[in-house]
């Protein structure tokens, strides 16, 4: 096989790049952008390389312990669950939180395998007993499988922690009401909260 | 910068991939495509430092003549010239011709700075007094700098080639009349042809 046609099948591996795309990108990279190529590929050896899980939250770094756990400054008495690294950025992006996290990287899937071993679990009671939080939150996603997982864990933490809360679902700002599925509506009227006065 | 951030940011060099799937595109190697991840960067880099243009056509190649011109069955009467190697592997999947190419890797652009000695016109030239192909085809796109392109190689080429000639423009098969351009119908008018009897 060719070195072109190589890299057109390794571009195929990123999520949502097909054979079209791949054959587009690789043409990019060998007739407009080789330095660009030489860094991107360089880049990508080094975080493959480098880049493990934190041993206190799970998350991706290149360190022991990643930016986040390292960073004295954050609020000890809130911890919060997620399932994917994504969230962490997602959560941080949007500011607003400045407990610590713990990450999944999954969710349970006994279809998949996915049992509560390969979540992480005994890290996650030994995170919640080294950093003692008032408060866990479960942020894991509002899908079947991030209910079970986000009621598996609130069972595993209930006589470890004081409180054990899971995020608001409903109508998401700059929605349309008319246009919101019924599962949404009804979680929104469930979750009502008084008007302040 | 992290490891993470470097990747992410080198991966929005690829076309079509901004900040949003560079993120999921890096978490998804790190993640759960480790292997692949290793594989595409040793892919990369070794298209970066190998692959360079074939010295009869231009196209991209490793080797010092890429395949095409290297193979002897091919029709030495037919010599077709295209804009981009995209263009020469569209044409080699459509299957049908069997002659030479030779690729221009971009097309007359003056604003650009795109002359004709970036076009390799003069080894067009000596591609034409090598081969002395009957017929050269201009395969250019059917945009305004490809179609100037086409009707300066033509001129180029005038008196040192029996026929040179320029692919149909027309309805495409599998759309609809109904919705397709004026400026698509107006050449599918003019270039008609007779119903075979």
């Amino acid at each position: 096989m060719s070195a072109i046609d190589a890299l057109i099948e390794a571009l195929q591996i990123l999520p949502g790049v097909g054979p079209k795309s791949a054959q587009r990108m690789a043409l990019h990279l060998l007739l407009r952008e080789r330095e660009g190529g030489d860094r991107l590929a360089k880049a990508m050896e080094v975080a493959m390389r480098r880049v493990g899980v934190c041993q206190a939250c799970r998350n991706l770094t290149e360190h022991p312990l990643c930016g986040l756990c390292e960073d004295p400054r954050r609020d000890s008495s809130l911890l919060c669950v997620v399932e994917s690294p994504a969230d962490v950025l997602a959560l941080e992006q949007a500011g607003g939180f400045r407990g610590y996290y713990f990450v999944l990287n999954g969710r349970l899937s006994p279809l998949d395998g996915v049992g509560p071993e390969q979540l992480g679990m005994d890290q996650l009671l030994d995170r919640v007993a080294q950093l003692a939080p008032e408060e866990v939150i479960l942020a894991t996603n509002p899908t079947v499988e991030g209910e079970a997982t986000a009621h598996y864990v609130a069972q595993l933490l209930e006589d470890k922690v004081g409180r054990v809360s899971r995020i608001a679902h409903g109508v998401p700002l700059g929605s349309e009401i008319e246009y919101t599925d019924g599962g949404t509506l009804t979680h929104a009227l469930l979750g009502r909260r008084d008007v302040e006065k």
